[in-house]
């Protein structure tokens, strides 16, 4: 291509990097970058810098946070009797958008998935393991994606859990609320039927 | 909300403001960040530096360049004589993919917008004025998008051209190739009908 303006393509590239950025969003992102006023561009340089330098793992639940402990764990009023499982802190926004949840919870930063060379090494598993220790927990609710790898972190993680005498337990599957019986797959519908309560 | 990680907050935030990023694409795109080795995540900063410091517009046509000249100004080959007039550099990029267009370009770096206080001042028409001075030009395309700015602003542009004996044309409009014609809007339909020619 005759118009090739280094600094840009490179921007580009870097956008397009991004999950679920394909070419032509990054094209506009990166314009859109690049016809901020400098400062601008500068802030939102020293952002990703920043995050990158200020922000590390809750030493107990190991979600990310900028002090020792995370806001969650640090928090009194909290249920210290049950942690909910998840594959990263990213669930956890999510949990705490229900606003129903009351109890902490632990990240995993992973899913066990031998394809991608990640084994339960890799994982928060031995952290999670020395949260049983005093007794204080009564449950660990299993909370990750209802995928193989989710599914089988899960069971992994369960296996190890019961011998220490908590209660293991699951998230609940079904048909999403709002959500349409035509265009739920399979698998969900017979989750949803296996699943059925009376009402 | 009690899960609140101030440096990350404020990455999602930056995110967020790109245009077309949603509040989920911004909170998946800042943990991705995130989650980079820190040599990557500073490699996107000084990306996203570098360019604000490199890039500046062209002295003929104003598009966005490292050099004094960007590289279709200062290529030989390019056919002198027409210049196609577009609303900011990106819209080149999408020209130049066709690889059928051997002219030069003229980035106007906006439209005329009174709603958004854009006047015909704010663009660059003073200098594409200033290239018809010594009559190599012999055509100017109009191709700012088809849209209520883009036309007035081509339509006031060619007011300015015309008594300078350059010949100024725009873009055809019509039904895109590939398209459904069920889908086309009437507007389109209709100038895709005054615009038909024999086969």
């Amino acid at each position: 291509m005759a118009y090739n303006v280094v600094p840009l393509t490179r921007l580009i590239e870097q956008f397009e990097r991004l999950p679920g950025i394909g070419r032509k969003t990054a094209q506009r992102l990166a314009f859109y970058v690049l016809a901020m006023p400098k400062e601008k561009a500068r802030q939102f340089a020293d952002t990703i810098l920043e995050a990158h330098e200020k922000i590390k793992r809750c030493k107990v639940c190991q979600s990310l946070t900028e002090s020792e402990l995370c806001p969650i764990c640090g928090d009194e009023s909290r249920d210290r009797g049950i942690i909910c499982v998840v594959e990263s802190s990213q669930d956890i926004m999510a949990f705490e958008r229900t606003r129903e949840y009351h109890g902490l919870y632990h990240v995993l930063h992973g899913l066990i998935s031998p394809m991608d060379g990640v084994g339960p090494d890799q994982l928060t598993i031995k952290e999670l393991l020395a949260r049983m220790g005093d007794g204080t927990v009564k449950e660990v609710v299993m909370a990750t994606n209802p995928t193989v790898e989710g599914e089988a972190t899960a069971m992994y993680i369960a296996r190890l859990l019961k011998p220490m005498g908590v209660k293991v337990t699951r998230l609940a599957y079904g048909i999403p609320i709002g959500g349409n019986l035509e265009y739920a797959d399979e698998v969900t519908l017979y989750r949803a039927l296996e699943g059925r309560s009376e009402i």
